[in-house]
């Protein structure tokens, strides 16, 4: 048994779909969750400078004594994940390996599509992972920029965003996969559009759910499940690093229902200058 | 005379388009160029966190002995102007006052839109500028939260941007405005597309141009201009704190011709680590 935290961290908001399926898969753990939201998005910047958000962000859960990291943000999974483990002090697990497994054991053909942000289509971490698990595997991968805003904007499902998904998705559908990752946690809010434009016979592997199934098994083996759940449930915490405007209304679309935010600041103090 | 040179200072590329009608206005001046790229964008974020980007700009660009700030940033500019004057030891200029100014001189009706991105939009200030320089001004504002990721894309001449416009721009053209505010360094992008939805009779406000002429204006006030042109030109240098892989791509899209970046970090020096 282990009552610690798990810490779980992403760019945004995004990352608070991998926070619910966690949360209804253990419901006993506590969890701390950070978003960088005053450095959103990490999808269009270098490898590099993600890698250094991310060690700030793990500089930070650190702090809260988490027993274990899930970075729930695809790029900063596909760029930075190996070099987290000693800082985190912790078991650390991101997004692209589960979503890779799952879509390796679904596919029949071997076929598979991967969509994400540039970052992380450009990482070749998704191709490497599935093709490390399935040796017959061909990956076809496309960068989806516009997916983000669209869903931002609450415009996932409309004829727009139907327009942007054909023109995006068209290389994808050529090339006859059968399965189809969506690599970026914004993407679920696409899903019915997604779904429309590539057809029935595309199976959606959204890796939250995957991720929420690797954290229990990784759990379970060490540090250690938390104790059964007090009366009043898990105690959570939300940190962010900016609270824009509209900052409530998309992270309650995302987690469906209303949180507590608090304010905090990665880097050093003098940044706050 | 005052050969020191003039910062110029965005969140990314868009201020790019400032940099070079400065420069096109003024070319005995070296220029400091600034992106933010590792933050980008700022029009999703809350006003005090974009003001303390831009503080610890104004840091930087003041390490580099600037005259002048021009702060090429359109969200920037809405709600952290004031606050950067003493802290730049210099005159500051920002895109919002000489665009405003343009608008309340070109208007016949007095009925002007302005497009920018959420954050520019919910300050107010371009409404503020506009009508404290025309009394009878009617503002109309909306933001258009995907121009910008269209721009980057190179979508914004093709059928999607302007099903997005029409979108966007709805509300303005059911207010008759005669003259549009772009109030965003990015949508010179949509220029042709923002037209056709808008027709010929409204009049599209850019405010690079404008903000070139209120530099040249307060330069010969005080510090000064620099002495002529050297014969190899007026030396320029652009930093950025980030340079995602289609950067240079984006860059020359906006700047004309290719440039060579210095990379930067903003805030203290323990965020290197």
């Amino acid at each position: 048994m282990d009552d610690r935290p798990i810490g779980v961290f992403d760019s945004g908001v995004g990352g608070l779909t991998v926070f619910r399926a966690v949360e209804r898969a253990l419901p006993a753990e506590s969890l701390v969750y950070l978003g960088d939201t005053a450095r959103v998005p990490y999808g269009t910047k270098s490898p590099a400078t993600v890698a250094r958000f991310a060690r700030q962000a793990t500089r930070f859960l650190r702090g809260h004594r988490v027993k274990m990291l899930i970075v729930a943000c695809n790029t900063a999974s596909s760029v930075a994940l190996e070099s987290l483990e000693e800082q985190a002090g912790a078991p650390v697990i991101g997004v692209i390996h589960p979503g890779a497994r799952r879509a390796a054991e679904l596919s029949q053909t071997g076929r598979i599509g991967v969509i994400g942000t540039r970052a992380t289509i450009d990482s070749g971490a998704y191709s490497a992972a599935i093709r490390s698990l399935r040796e017959d595997a061909e990956v076809f991968s496309h960068a989806c920029p516009l997916f983000v805003p669209l869903a931002e904007e609450g415009w996932g499902a409309d004829g727009i965003a139907h327009q942007v998904a054909q023109r995006y998705l068209e290389p994808l559908r050529q090339a006859r996969i059968d399965t189809l990752v969506l690599g970026c946690t914004h993407y679920p809010l696409l899903t019915e559009t997604i779904g429309q434009v590539m057809g029935r016979s595309v199976q959606l592997v959204d890796s939250a759910e995957s991720t929420a199934s690797e954290v229990r098994e990784r759990l379970e083996r060490e540090p250690g499940l938390a104790a059964r759940p007090s009366p009043d449930g898990a105690k959570h915490r939300f940190f962010v690093t900016d609270v824009p405007q509209p900052f409530q209304e998309v992270a309650e679309r995302f987690l469906g229902r209303p949180i507590l935010t608090e304010a905090c600041i990665l880097g050093s103090r003098e940044e706050l200058e």
